[in-house]
């Protein structure tokens, strides 16, 4: 075993410095040097609910940029000093119908995740990347494109890929008409990979407070929801809607935005919901939803994003203020990601 | 006006025998004798949920085929004798996106329905066609094929076509698999059409009592929901999931049979469902409805049908045992749709 420093859940629901397991290189792992780590939604859950010593040890973080340090005997795409990404699926069974069509997120034997996950070697929990070093299966390591500032590149490993699999299925392109519902960490990146693939792009927050934001990201133009005149002029207009608001929430005025055979995808809640099944029927309207990705996309991505130049607008902290940044992330106080700085950690 | 005899509900949830009401021939009309009526789930329950004199009057009855007795003097595709089939819209604003895309059944300002529906001209309520005759205007009759029998064309009117339109927006071909939940008058119509539009076709029952009648419409296989191992082994290989269930149930065990991108079309209940998103996430599924059609695929399905030789499986019934037949439908009494025959109506 090895060790290295990082950021751990206390009983006190916050996170402190601790030395952090690793385990040994194996033959088709990367050692890597973890430079920026995003912070995501699912991290705040992840911690706020965790209960301390009664719990199994929780280190956050998954979506995160590095160098890599030591490469295994049998690693062949990667070598020391490369810039790589690593997302929130670390491996998977290789082997189902789901892995065989390259959406390892939907691994019929679950993927193991970057942390709270199972390691399917060892029987291990995975510890995330709240941390200076992480050992990942090289399988699930993506390069980082020359270009693409590591910091903002980051989120794109999570929030990116989130709505940009099922964006890609549902088949944005130019001619497309797109509502973005919520301006948070998926939102303004939904926002931006929908405007580079081509379609018009609208933008659906609770007030205007975001609308000089959203112009600012490419948007076309911006809904407030919570205007009915505006959300009725609206109806039955978008191919596609991108739902990203992450707390429950009624469907049925975003569900009327929905084009004629077009379809609602819902990424950013992610517990039951009820919907009226009018709201379906009226315009034959589809409710969709989609997490993570897969090996092909995720590279598609970070393809994409070099090409169009698309990176997180993210405000960088060092990672000791990692409880600050839980925090203003708990009031919607960040425009857009927080990513934290590893550096600080020796 | 005139009047026709028809079926009427009364305060004891049964139709009586009773003087029908229509409205003088307008120039756009078409008045039709009413040889066959299917009878509906929803007439059931319209008839179940009257309180007699207290509500507006009902006769049910709003998938017919009959004769054409007279037209208007604007009517131009239509001569008397000719035989036509109306469905469960006999009329919408025709103005309105969905009206101008051929979707008059989603039209903003709401179709006209064959009964219990209000008449945009003179504001009366719409009695149905458990009835000698019916008034219609011309838009919203379709011509019989010859060779189609009239008393199994008659549920194709509102059964077939609210499983012909989803299944057609959802491209179901040569190479699709499609899987029908549920082998009752709607069931049994999208068997039928499934297999003719080239598709593998499954059909999924409580039990397997209908495994020799679904192979008699043409299913290619057949699995038993109650049977965990024949559902685990069919998990995510169905493009497309026709549910034709007509009453609450968990829509679970039936979005884990949809494959990648696929989607599961909910058309038997049309009340609130509550899906769990993780179901639709992994395997980034969609759940879809759709109800009765529009004009342009009404036409296209009774056209398809006549070149397939496809109609309901029906029992005729004089419409003197209406109340049987309702309450025979009630237990789930019929392989696969009740017909009435009017031609008892003086």
């Amino acid at each position: 075993m090895r060790t290295t420093v990082g950021w751990q859940a206390d009983s006190a629901m916050t996170l402190r410095r601790a030395t952090v397991p690793r385990r040994d290189l194996r033959p088709d792992d990367l050692a890597v040097r973890v430079d920026y780590c995003g912070v995501c939604h699912s991290d705040l859950h992840a911690v706020r609910e965790h209960h301390g010593a009664a719990d199994p040890v929780l280190v956050p973080g998954h979506e995160f940029t590095g160098v890599v340090t030591e490469v295994g005997s049998d690693v062949s795409g990667f070598g020391v000093g490369d810039s790589v990404a690593v997302g929130n699926i670390v491996d998977s069974c290789g082997a189902c119908a789901m892995c065989r069509a390259g959406q390892e997120n939907f691994c019929r034997e679950f993927p193991t995740l970057t942390y709270g996950g199972t390691d399917r070697r060892d029987g291990s929990t995975t510890l995330g990347a709240y941390s200076r070093g992480y050992l990942v299966r090289e399988r699930f390591a993506y390069h980082l494109p020359a270009g693409l500032d590591p910091a903002g590149a980051a989120p794109l490993l999570c929030a990116g890929i989130t709505v940009w699999e099922p964006m890609r299925a549902l088949g944005i392109g130019p001619g497309s008409r797109v509502a973005v519902v919520g301006l948070g960490g998926l939102g303004h990146l939904a926002v931006k990979l929908s405007v580079a693939l081509g379609a018009e792009t609208v933008v659906v927050s609770r007030s205007r407070d975001k609308a000089a934001d959203a112009r600012r990201l490419g948007a076309h133009e911006f809904l407030v929801s919570a205007n009915e005149t505006e959300m009725d002029a609206a109806r039955d207009s978008f191919d596609v809607v991108i739902d990203t608001i992450s707390v429950p929430h009624d469907l049925g005025p975003y569900l009327r935005l929905v084009a004629l055979d077009g379809t609602l995808s819902q990424v950013g809640y992610l517990g039951p919901v009820t919907v009226q099944t009018t709201d379906l029927l009226i315009g034959r309207k589809k409710l969709g939803s989609g997490g993570s990705g897969g090996r092909p996309a995720t590279a598609a991505l970070l393809e994409f994003c070099a090409r169009h130049d698309i990176t997180a607008d993210i405000e960088v902290l060092p990672s000791a203020q990692v409880n600050e940044a839980l925090d203003r992330l708990e009031r919607n106080d960040v425009r857009y990601r927080f990513v934290l700085d590893l550096s600080d950690l020796a």
